[in-house]
């Protein structure tokens, strides 16, 4: 992790701790500074990802201020490989169904940018909350990338293996979402009425040089779902 | 608008233009400098602009590439009010049922951080995509900041009003997601059966000084609706 990343951290640590409510004010610049014995451009570039992750907003000529919204229990949908930071109030627990080498799918394939002949893990899993099923996943890992998974590994979070474990840098993804009704399997998995509701979200993940390495498919129980995302103005 | 977001323009629409793949190196640097003849720190800034817009992806000591998803058809959900940019190849009309000025709703005056004393803009309409029902809104306008709407401007788009029109800069907004089943009245403006899946979106937009000024309220057509999403890595 660089010195502005962990500057970063240890900012966000700080609002979290602090309970600091939306709108409230941050030390200014100077300040900041002294008390992380960093330079000027070190603490602008902290500040700039805190503002990315919308953490903080910037408003120009009057100073930094705490952004966060009021309300409990949603899920980031944009850190949708992190469900145990975001609902660390709930218990998430996972069950493995499948997990295999395998060739792909065309669909996958195609996904992933490889041939038929490539090998994939597959993996497909439940995972709970509180005891209720909040979705169904399948997921496509290119082996040529993501070389190792086993059980143990996917029973917990994939993606801390795949940072820490392999060492790969995740860079962007790519989501598509959907709203459907529950086909009959993806009903019995979930424990909910055939034809209920169906969230479906399809996201493709790139390591930070551009190759696709995952490509995924969540169908999420609908109870169980309530999402958020923080938007930018550059996304407006 | 500054040098730094013309310059980004461009860039995007030469993508655009050229129809360049997801992979695809640009020019390196200093080639674009002379190209666009700013100073680094221009173009840096530019390219940063791009890489935080999803347009483009920047590996280090290798060059900067094309970000560019495949499918076509879905409505980015990072920047819906701009239907018409992303669906520019389909039809989206407006149809407005109600326009007026009243008092908010408890969840309204929550919501906008205003008093239940306060005047809201309250707009009601229907969104049509090829003739099919898109989706059904309800928005509030805080009045003391967007301080006059008409009939003919909500027809179109709000958002361009409120930028070019009052001149105001929209900074930062919050999303909240929800998979339901549709109520009566839902299914009658969207023209699908009572209880049909129901994707519903609750937004709250904020100035760039981080006053809330619009709270919406708008529920999808599941059947018209596919949605994509662009991350990166700080957002995962």
């Amino acid at each position: 992790m660089l010195k502005y990343q962990e500057i970063a951290k240890e900012i966000e640590k700080y609002i979290e701790d602090h309970k600091l409510q939306q709108g409230e004010k941050l030390p200014v610049l100077e300040t900041l500074m002294a008390q992380f014995e960093v330079s000027k451009s070190t603490i602008t570039k902290s500040l700039d990802l805190l503002e990315r992750k919308g953490v903080v907003f910037q408003v120009r000529g009057s100073g930094i201020f705490v952004r966060r919204h009021k309300r409990k229990g949603y899920i980031s949908l944009l850190s949708n490989q992190g469900f145990k930071k975001d609902l660390e109030d709930f218990h998430v627990t996972s069950n493995v169904i499948e997990l295999d080498v395998r060739k792909p799918t065309q669909e996958a394939a195609d996904n992933l940018n490889i041939t038929l002949d490539d090998d994939v893990y597959y993996v497909k899993r439940l995972r709970y909350i509180n005891g209720q099923t909040l979705c169904f996943e399948e997921s496509f890992y290119n082996k040529a990338i993501i070389t190792y998974l086993n059980k143990e590994i996917v029973s917990e979070s994939i993606f801390n293996y795949i940072r820490e474990g392999l060492g790969l840098k995740v860079g962007f993804s790519d989501m598509f979402l959907h709203v459907d009704k529950l086909n009959e399997e993806e009903a019995i998995y979930l424990g909910l009425a055939n034809g209920s509701p169906k969230f479906y979200v399809e996201s493709i993940f790139h390591l930070t040089n551009g190759q696709p390495f995952d490509f995924s498919k969540v169908t999420y129980n609908y109870q169980q779902s309530q999402f958020f995302i923080q938007a930018n103005s550059h996304l407006l």
